[in-house]
């Protein structure tokens, strides 16, 4: 077990990493959210049937009173309705601001939690316990909560930090392969992003991760720390925050293009190798290092392609919520563990792109 | 015209008061929004049809494109609903994180605004433009904005402080006398909580502050500064800011057991009736002082007591948000300009209100 200390600026935290983590969480609790009576666990039925029981138990053996919340597994649940039934559901038990959520799943459960705590009754605390890699590696942490509606994923939402994250290392163990192999886009871009000594440890471990509890639990804790190293500089992504956005300007675009049945972690993963060949179409980065980023990617059963056009890629980017003003802020790595951010105008990017 | 600068924790703002102020509007958002591109004016249809076309100008001659959300009048409309549109108006005109919302109306108009444009994009910044007293002086001031659910009002919401507030006193003289009445049940509060220098100000005025818009001008900044004063000490409401709930504890009671029919400013002031009455009984509050704040109160057309029971204030206050545990946090005023917070057992709120 190791705790990674998160350092955001408006919250700072503790990620608590390890086989059978999820034993402190009643501890922590009381700790943390001395006043709490009562939590709301929110789950999806895909984890809750194997850990909900789990997560109870641990509450209520410190004396909390815990009601949940259920919803069917999958983006398409992620919309107002259900946060707006996890409202009611505290309303009705008598939740007050001292009370707190737990997120119990996926990327989807804990940004839902994360925002139905950061807005009833103006803002409660929200202890996050994510069950895939790619929400202990990304979306558990750092604050960022939210619903997609109509227009787009993650249109609504608020930057709401946990009170501590606690991260299981044996959850994993139940996760579908294809599952775990999604969470390792985020993992492969942690690497290529700001971590060189992350990048040598899978290449070391030659795709075989998953069933060396120790690694695992040690590239989990390397993972939160390079998230970590990038939100205490910038928390409302504003700025340098964005790097973590490597791939995603053209991901997001394969991912909408195909209605979301496309898992965002292969589509980021893809986005990710067009980035690599465009780079080393405009000589900025060496063929070498390029082709040990898409042998990382390969070893790991990531895509590193796509079959999307130049044209539809900055079309999709220029929807993007993440354009400003004419630009589109494009993430390059140029060098291992050297992102930048570089503002190009939809034609720049359309030239950068084109073969 | 003047300003009254607003030192929330989080963020410190203007709030400029003057007959025309309206017309900086869109100076205002130049300075403090350089980004902004397009700008969504949330109204409602009582307020809209008087001064929705002065905003839009305002907004347009400084090069913002600016599209509406004009909602039906009245407390039924403050739900997700209403907000979830705005998200879409925002979505499908393309706003960015650089957009914004600006509210135009009373309450319930500033506090949807403000929620929508705290969770649009995880946020983005939002004008006031208040147009009732009571706005003016409490709702669109201190950034708790919201909505109501069916087990309550304002049970959902954020602290979002605005970018400005812009209070055009011109907007008054066309607010119903009874609109006009409530908003003195909030000036009256702050000149018990806070404010003698204020409360002598309306006794001077005899009640006539309506057609001096000198006086309105300077009453309304006294409020807006009595407020900050409050709010820079304690801006999320866990100590000193509760003291602006004098007579509230019972007036949400008075409020919600009339189905919400009874104005808030009202029902507010049926409670500070009732909490003079019960703080002479307790012999903290001499006699002299308990007529001279009744005597305020009735010279501004405010009722000063309700038939409503003991038992169902406590019953009624016990399911109320601000309950924490076993007490109930109970506003005194013992001395003009002195409030104080103090817990109450049910059971000692209960012979406190006794006859």
């Amino acid at each position: 077990m190791r705790t990674v200390r998160f350092p955001a600026a408006s919250k700072e935290y503790d990620v608590i990493i390890g086989n059978g983590a999820v034993s402190v969480l009643g501890s922590e609790v009381k700790k943390l959210c001395p006043g709490a009576v009562k939590a709301l666990i929110v789950s999806e039925t895909n984890v809750a049937p194997l850990y909900l029981e789990k997560v109870r138990e641990e509450l209520t053996k410190e004396g909390l009173e815990a009601v949940d919340y259920v919803f069917e597994a999958g983006e398409r649940s992620k919309g107002i309705e259900a946060v707006a039934a996890m409202w009611n559901k505290m309303a009705e038990a008598g939740f007050t601001r001292t009370d707190i959520v737990v997120g119990l799943g996926g990327g989807v459960t804990t940004d839902m939690a994360g925002f139905a705590a950061a807005t009833f009754l103006r803002g409660i605390n929200v202890i996050q316990v994510p069950t895939s890699l790619l929400a202990m590696v990304d979306a558990s942490i750092g604050g960022k909560t939210g619903i997609d509606i109509a227009m787009g994923k993650n249109q609504v939402g608020a930057f709401w930090q946990p009170s501590v994250v606690i991260e299981d290392i044996s959850f994993l163990k139940t996760l579908p392969d294809e599952v775990f192999t999604e969470g390792m886009g985020e993992v492969t871009k942690h690497a290529f992003i700001v971590d060189p000594e992350l990048l040598e440890k899978l290449e070391k471990a030659n795709g075989n991760i998953r069933d060396d509890e120790e690694l695992l639990e040690e590239i989990v804790a390397m993972n939160v720390a390079d998230k970590a190293g990038v939100v205490r500089e910038d928390e409302n992504d504003n700025g340098r925050r964005q790097i973590l956005n490597y791939g995603h300007t053209i991901g997001h675009v394969i991912e909408r293009d195909s209605g979301y049945t496309k898992p965002h972690g292969l589509c980021v993963a893809k986005g990710m190798g067009i980035m690599i060949d465009a780079c080393v179409k405009a000589g900025t980065l060496d063929v070498k290092t390029a082709e040990r980023m898409k042998d990382l990617l390969k070893l790991y059963k990531l895509p590193v392609s796509d079959d999307i056009t130049p044209e539809d890629i900055v079309k999709g980017a220029m929807n993007d919520k993440k354009k400003r003003g004419g630009t589109i802020s494009v993430i390059l790595v140029n060098k291992i563990g050297e992102a930048e951010i570089k503002k190009m105008t939809p034609e720049e990017f359309m030239r950068f792109l084109s073969k």
